[in-house]
């Protein structure tokens, strides 16, 4: 996976995002805002019969994640087009996407603490499009009962449900703790389009185990080798 | 504690309610939609020196809860009026209240599952009053940096974070686990009014233990040994 030395890096919320899609063999998937192509090429790794389209904003981090696609032997499972969620240049696959998935920008366009990195900043940084946009244009394109799915921090689970609320159902939020006893820095929220299923909070993933590492459960995730079941 | 044979009964989400509610010496609460008064009793047998108004739509209910204070000595420190939150009888005392709690109707108006008892469907379903208008009273009354306290199904947790995203801050979800590993039912959701501190999603609560008895630190915020820290 080729990046940017100084610009977005992944960390392991793509690889969370990827593993909570319940993704199956012949299924379209959007990854919105795809940046270099993580989560799409994580979700082929366990899933190679899906389709994967990536939204990108940033042209360059666009390219990246089809020549990234290339060298995993995935651009025919994973196409890559530049451009802005607020005026997509595509349409629902048919009746929309089987799946939507994205890992937003974290930082509300309020918030005083924009990289210096441009092109870090709008990774990390709410641009034009608000989280609420990021939603609405997910169950835009996703299909009726379809599935979309947000990482995000836990320090936005009440802007996310607040405009999830209403639009889509079977809402399951599922918190990431770092360890036991933390709070959670982030949290995955998965909802259904056209789904009247009640809301469910779920018991969520710990990541670390008190030394530092990842607990079994965490890394099996990780490594692949279990998706996460919301 | 007298309460209806056949009407509304007290369960342990009131308990938990008030071991939520962060009140000091000489604070003053309202307990919105206070039922019998378990509630309050509760928060006054933590904290004797706090004053507690109740309201509560069901003249009968709040007739109880004045002569469960008075059975209870706290009669002096517990106060009730019998109305409607949409027109409340009772202005903000001084600045507003320092806290305001609450145990809404579990189900949503649009629920099917109306109990056949009246006075039970009026604790347990939303009447004209829905959850964005409990949000919206408890905030109108409780004073700058006040705390509101909500209890509620975990179904509810989008509605109830939609209620308050933007309207208040430094938002705690604090998730009641009925054992590890299974999902929330019950969820105590706290924030702050004119405050912009950042949501947190807490650890939360584990009430049972597999067997099927409480946790020691559930049994110990039940029998108000500790107050729960959100």
């Amino acid at each position: 996976m080729r990046q940017p030395v100084d610009g977005y890096r992944v960390a392991i919320d793509p690889v969370l995002l990827a593993a909570a899609v319940p993704v199956r063999a012949g299924e379209s998937v959007l990854d919105l805002g795809c940046g270099v192509g993580a989560a799409a090429l994580c979700l082929l790794a366990r899933q190679p019969e899906a389709r994967v389209l990536g939204l990108e904003i940033q042209p360059d981090l666009a390219a990246l994640a089809a020549s990234n696609a290339e060298a995993n032997g995935a651009a025919s499972h994973f196409s890559v087009v530049a451009g802005d969620l607020l005026t997509p240049p595509l349409k629902a696959d048919g009746a929309g996407f089987d799946h939507v998935m994205a890992n937003p920008p974290y930082l509300s366009a309020e918030s005083a603490r924009r990289p210096d990195n441009h092109s870090r900043a709008i990774a990390n940084v709410e641009g034009a499009a608000r989280l609420a946009n990021w939603v609405a244009a997910a169950l835009a394109l996703c299909r009726p009962r379809g599935t979309i799915t947000f990482i995000h921090r836990a320090d936005r689970l009440d802007r996310l449900l607040a405009a999830l609320t209403g639009q889509a159902g079977a809402i399951v939020v599922f918190p990431l703790w770092p360890m036991p006893g933390k709070d959670a820095k982030r949290v995955l929220v998965q909802a259904r389009k056209d789904i009247k299923t009640p809301t469910r909070m779920a018991a969520g993933l710990t990541l670390h185990v008190a030394g530092g590492g990842f607990t079994q459960p965490a890394e099996a995730v990780l490594r692949g080798e279990t998706p996460l079941t919301l």
